[in-house]
């Protein structure tokens, strides 16, 4: 298996998840905003994997999913029943299409805006610092008592996408430490040799 | 099962995908912006799903998974091959992650800047449509051939939330009309009498 990423990207967290699955996989550096990277993903955004298939398929909610299913002996996904599998992915959609796109104003806020002065520009990136707030303070709601992971006590593909994504919020007035459900789960996936790994590797040029 | 919405909102498009399996489903209209609704979604968003639990469930994408899975006579998800899924899920995660959120800022522009001045929020809502065009020229792009679905040529839960999100880009210079296979499949929607019904029935007071 192939999988395209970026250093700092979403696409890493992926990585992540296919090192605990001990998946065979191949990472493949690439600059998203070159038009060749087209090619790949047409709408040029990382995560983007090669299976085999006619094109590389593409999507962190459905490569997770992906890999749920491949690595089943794992056990790195959703507990087995109809409720638990609802929780699992009511988590996963909310990282993917909440928490994901909140960071958007910051990381690119003069995509947000046809005004090209610098003070305009600003003024997207804090509203996005609001937005990423929003999102932060719900996601450590859902770190219930004293619990290290995201979904429910358990380790889980989940845990290492969050984790990526968590770490943009040091791009923010507010990071990371100061959301102790959130920071009790950092620690936790700081200590784990595979993210020290992974986050080494993939930054390395 | 209870399904809390608002009119034009995707959760009128899951209401679709409830009729199509023939699920016992309560309508509960909501003012997503009343303080008391955080007490069923903490992020003040709909859909929320009540199946009985501790609490609603939320998440559109994480709703339709459960719709596949307890109507799953019905066949209205993915076709049964871990590719087939692969794909299914792309597009869910697509839709969800990708299209939904760019019209964020066409319909609130104001929470995507600091600015407060008319203009400022205009340059902010028309660069939401700049977004908007790329993600419905992706979603044209994909409904190949002479398709009239969204996921393969098989009517599935995926065409019900894709319909009423592509509704919205009436709202930007460029409307659905104007993306060929987006038609067709538009046409085919505005056909469907569960469609019909329900649309209207969202829009009461
Ligand atoms: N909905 C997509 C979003 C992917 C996405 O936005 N990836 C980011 C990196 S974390 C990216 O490629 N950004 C490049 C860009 O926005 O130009 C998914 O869930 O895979
Ligand atoms: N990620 C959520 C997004 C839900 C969402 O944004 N819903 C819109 C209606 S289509 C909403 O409730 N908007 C209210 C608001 O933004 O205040 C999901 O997939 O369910």
């Amino acid at each position: 298996m192939k999988l395209y990423y970026a250093p700092g990207t979403c696409a890493v967290g992926v990585w992540i998840a296919m090192a605990w699955a001990d998946a065979d996989v191949s990472a493949v550096r690439v600059d998203y905003s070159d038009p060749a990277y087209k090619k790949i993903n047409p709408l040029g955004l990382v995560p983007a994997v090669d299976i085999g298939g006619a094109r590389p398929m593409t999507e962190l909610a459905a490569i997770l999913d992906y890999l749920s299913e491949r690595y089943a002996d794992k056990d790195l996904g959703a507990d087995d029943s109809i409720e638990d599998r609802f929780l699992y992915n009511e988590t996963k959609s909310f990282l993917s299409s909440d928490f994901h796109p909140a960071f958007g104003a910051v990381f690119g806020p003069s995509r947000f805006t046809m005004a090209t002065d610098d003070e305009a520009v600003e003024k997207v990136k804090k509203a996005g610092y609001i937005k990423v707030d929003g999102v932060m303070t719900h996601l450590n709601d859902h770190i219930i008592g004293d619990n290290e992971h995201i979904y429910k006590n358990k380790k889980t593909f989940l845990d290492a996408v969050a984790y990526v994504m968590v770490r943009w919020s040091r791009f923010t007035p507010k990071s990371w430490e100061q959301y102790p459900n959130i920071q009790r789960f950092m620690a936790m996936m700081d200590a784990d040799e595979s993210v020290q790994k992974i986050i080494q590797e993939s930054e390395k040029e």
